[in-house]
C-alpha cells in the first residue's frame, strides 16, 4: 500500500479511517442473511434456462445488422417486460453489418482434399472464380514479421499456430493476436490471402470465426479460419515437402451499417434509485451457432439474477441495471454507445459485472476495487465458497463490454469460470443450447445474484477503482 | 453338448476324441511364446499409425466410384508391395456410384432458423428449388406404420429417435433400421421428403452419412440427416405447438456403376500354403471425412498386423491373407466379388478376421468355431488377457465384408472395441486422422497379429464352424 502523501487533509484521513472501520463488518447481518436465500434460490430457479431456450430456439443467430440481431431485440424487450423487469427500454445502436457468404477452401496438390473452413468475421470476397496459390506456412505474425522480403507475396499465408487449453482462458490471449492481424500484416507483405489455424481447442472439423483487425490504409485480402483436423492435414501435407496449393473462395461482403440497440431493463433501487449496479451481457452472437454460450448463457444468466434480486424483500438500496449490449462481437458499437449515452450517469455507477464466458463451473471471483476496499469485495466473495469458488485478487477488467466502465473508474467484479470447455465451442456453429448444462448455468445466476445483491446493498461508497497497472 | 447320435461311425468318433485331446494343449509352447513376442513387438510398432496417416493425407475421402476410391487402390497397391508382402494384386470390382451434391436445409416457421444437414447415402436430388412443406414427427418406423391414412401425405417425415451410446456397439444396430427405411416407407406413404435424427452419439452440429434401404417399386424421395444439435432445435420449435415449416435442398446424383477393386495381399504360408487366414477391411469411407477410423483404422491395423507375422521366424505355416474390399459402405460388391471370385478356394479358408470398428480399446474377443474348438478359441483369446481382452463366447459374426465367409462355415474371430466413442465419429466429417490415438492402434495390430498368427500355425483344422442360431 503507498504511503499517504503528507498534504493529506485530516477530514480525508479520517473519512479512510471510518471506511476501514466499516470495512471489518461490511454487510448488516440481514443483508448477508438475504443474500445466502438469494444465493440458494438460484440453485433451484430455471428462469434462465427457460430464457436461454427461448432465445435460442425462437431467435438463433443473431449477429450485428441480421435479421437475427433485429428479433433478438424485439425478444429482449418482451421477456424483460414479462418477467416485471422497470424501465425496460432499447437505446439504439448505429452498428456495422457484415454478412457472410459462402466459404470453401480445398487443397489442390500435392494431394487433392476438401478443408470445411468458415470465413473470419469482416472477411472480403474472392474474385468469382476464387483464389488459388502456393501456401506458406507461418506460425504467428512474429514469423512473419521476421521473414525475408518477398516470401508471402502472391502467396496464401497459412498461421498454424495451436491455441493452448487453459482453465483460465490465458490460451486465448496468447493466440488471438493472429487472428486479429492475420490478414492485415500478410496483405502489407502482398500475400493474396490467409488461412488461420482456428483459435479454439477443440478437435472437432468445426472452424472458430471471430474479428479481425483492419486500417484504412491497407488493402484487406480473404481470410478464412480451418478446424484443428484440416489444419493438422494442411500440416500433414507440407511435411511431405512438395509444394502445397489451395484453392479458396468467399463471397461474404461488408453491408451497410444498420440500427440495433443496446436493451436496458432495472429493478429499480429502493434508497439509492440513482445508484447503479450494472450487470452487462451481449445480445448479438455470431452467425455459425445459436449463440449459447456467447453469449446467450450471459443473457441468461444477469436477467436471472437480476430477476431475483427484484424478487428480494426487502428490495435492494441501489438500482441493478440489466444491459444486453448490441454487437460486442464485431465492432463494439454497444459498449460505446453505452458509455457515451450515460456519461454523466457513470459517477452513479457503483459497481459493474459482465457475464460472458459461458456457462461453466464457477472457480472465483476477482475485484476492482480502492485498495481499502479489498476485505468488502473479500467478504462478498466468500458467501461463493459453498460453491468452491476463490477469491482472485484485485486486477478484475471487466469483460469488452463492461471493460470501458472500469477505464472510467467504475468498480468492477469478475466471476471467473472454467474456461476450458468454452473454447472448444466459441465461435463455431457447435455453440447450440444441447451444450448448456442446467446446473451449470443456475450455479452462475447464484453467483451473480448474490454479487449484485450485496453490491445494491453495500451501506458503504465503493468509490472509484484503481486504475490496472499498465504491465497487466 | 447335443448327445452322439447312436450311428456315429467309430473313426468320426475317434476323431472327435483326438480334437479334444488337441484342444486340451492346442499349440506347441514354441507357438505360444513366438506369439507373444509379436504380440509384445506390435505395441511398439508405429507401421499401422505411420500408414494411416498417409492414406488419409495423401488419399482422404474415398467413396466407392469417386477419384478418391482409384486413388485408394493405387495407395494400397504401391504400399503393401513396399512392405515386402507376396502376390499384392487388384482384384476388379464393380461399384455403385453415387455423387453427393449440395445439402441444405432451414427452418421457415415459426421461427426461421438455418440448419447443417448433409443427405444420406443414395437420396435423391430434390426439385431445383427445393422443397418446402410442414414437418411431422415420427419416432420411428413402427410410429411411421401405425399412423393414420394421409400422415404424411405431401409433408416431410422427420425422424427422431436418438441412438442409445453403448461400449458394445448395440445402439447402432437398433437405431440404424431408421436411417434404412426412412425414405422408403415414407414414400410408400405419400411423403416428400424425409429427415432424421443421425444415427451417431455425439453432440456435434455434423451430421452423420450413411446408406439406405431402396426398391425398384418404390419412387425416392430425398433424404437429409441433421446432426443432434439440429434435431434438438427442430424439436423445441416442434414442442410449441405451432406448425414447423422446413425448406431442403439436395443435389446429389446417382452416376453409372463404376471400377473399383478388392486389393489383396499375402505372407506365403510355409507348409500349409493353401491354406488361408483371412483378414479383411475396407478400403472405401464416406465421402464427408477422411475415412481414418472407418476404416482406415481397420486397413492399418490388419496391414501392419500381417506384416509383423511376416516377419516371424519361423514363418506361419497358412497364408496370411490382407483383403481391403471395395465399396464396404453403400453396396458390398467388394465383400460379395470376393467370395464369387474365390469360391473354390473358400473350404480352404480356416479363420476369417475383420476390422472395421476404429481403433479403440480391445475389450475383448469373440469366435465362431465348432464347439468342440471352445478351448482353442479360448487359448487364443487368453493370449489377450495382457491388455484386458476377455473371451466373449462364440456367437461371433465377422463384420458386414467377413460375414458372409462366416456364412459358407469360415471360422470367425471377432475383435471387440469400445464402440461408445465409434459412433459420437462414424460416418462424418470428424472421423479425420488427429482422433487417432496411436497407441490404441497398436493394441489393435497387436490383438490381430496374435490372433493371426496363432491361426495360421494352429497344428489342428478348424474345420467348419457352426452356424449362428436364428435368434442371434
Amino acid at each position: 500500500m503507498r504511503s499517504l502523501p503528507r498534504c493529506v487533509p485530516r477530514i480525508v484521513l479520517g473519512l479512510l479511517l471510518f471506511r476501514a472501520a466499516q470495512a471489518a463488518e461490511p454487510f448488516p447481518q440481514a443483508v448477508l442473511d438475504q443474500a445466502r436465500v438469494i444465493r440458494e434460490r438460484a440453485l433451484s430457479d430455471d428462469v434462465g434456462y427457460d430464457l436461454l431456450r427461448s432465445l435460442t430456439t425462437e431467435v438463433g443467430p443473431r449477429s450485428a445488422g441480421s435479421p437475427g440481431d433485429a428479433r433478438a431485440v424485439a425478444w429482449a424487450l418482451a421477456h424483460l417486460r414479462a418477467l416485471g423487469f422497470k424501465n425496460v427500454h432499447a437505446e439504439s445502436v448505429k452498428v456495422s453489418h457484415w454478412i457472410r457468404g459462402e466459404a470453401r477452401a480445398e487443397i489442390t496438390a500435392p494431394w487433392p482434399q476438401p478443408l470445411l473452413p468458415v470465413a473470419l468475421g469482416g472477411s472480403v470476397a474472392t474474385p468469382a472464380g476464387g483464389i488459388e496459390a502456393e501456401v506458406v506456412p507461418m506460425t504467428t505474425l512474429a514469423e512473419l514479421a521476421a521473414a525475408p522480403a518477398g516470401t508471402v507475396k502472391g502467396k496464401i499465408v497459412f498461421f498454424t499456430q495451436r491455441m493452448q487449453r487453459t482453465h483460465d482462458g490465458s490460451g486465448y490471449g496468447t493466440a488471438v493476436a493472429v487472428r486479429g492481424g492475420a490478414a492485415l500484416e500478410s496483405s502489407r507483405l502482398g500475400a493474396l490471402a490467409v488461412v488461420i489455424r482456428s483459435i479454439g481447442t477443440d478437435d472437432n472439423r468445426l472452424a472458430h470465426t471471430g474479428a479481425m483487425r483492419i486500417a484504412d490504409s491497407v488493402r484487406t485480402i480473404p481470410a478464412l479460419a480451418l478446424s484443428n483436423p484440416d489444419a493438422d492435414l494442411l500440416e500433414n501435407q507440407l511435411a511431405s515437402g512438395q509444394s502445397v496449393r489451395l484453392r479458396m473462395l468467399n463471397t461474404s461482403v461488408w453491408g451497410d451499417s444498420a440500427q440495433s440497440a443496446n436493451v436496458i431493463a432495472e429493478v429499480p433501487g429502493a434508497a439509492r434509485a440513482s445508484e447503479v449496479v450494472l450487470l452487462g451481457a451481449h445480445l448479438d452472437s455470431w452467425d455459425l451457432g445459436t449463440g449459447a454460450h456467447d453469449d446467450g448463457a450471459g443473457v441468461a444468466t444477469i436477467t436471472a439474477a437480476a430477476r431475483l434480486i427484484g424478487e428480494a424483500r426487502p428490495a435492494p438500496a441501489r438500482t441493478v441495471r440489466v444491459v444486453l449490449y448490441a454487437n460486442e462481437e464485431h465492432g463494439g458499437q454497444g459498449s460505446r454507445g453505452y458509455v457515451r449515452r450515460h456519461g454523466a450517469e457513470i459517477p452513479r455507477h457503483v459497481m459493474a459485472m459482465e457475464s460472458d464466458l459461458g456457462a461453466f463451473p464457477v472457480l472465483g471471483v476477482a475485484s476492482r476495487v480502492p485498495l481499502d476496499l479489498l476485505p468488502v469485495a473479500r467478504t462478498m466473495a466468500s458467501l461463493l465458497a459453498p460453491a468452491g469458488a476463490r477469491f482472485l485478487g484485485n486486477e478484475a477488467g471487466g469483460g469488452s463490454d463492461v471493460g470501458p466502465l472500469g477505464e472510467l473508474g467504475v468498480p468492477l467484479l469478475d466471476v471467473h469460470t472454467d474456461a476450458a470447455p468454452y473454447f472448444d465451442l466459441h465461435h463455431t456453429a457447435n455453440d447450440t443450447f444441447d451444450k448448456i448444462d442446467p446446473e451449470l448455468l443456475r450455479q452462475n445466476v447464484s453467483a451473480f445474484a448474490t454479487l449484485a445483491y450485496l453490491a445494491a446493498q453495500y451501506p458503504g461508497d465503493f468509490g472509484r477503482a484503481v486504475k490496472p497497472k499498465p504491465a497487466r
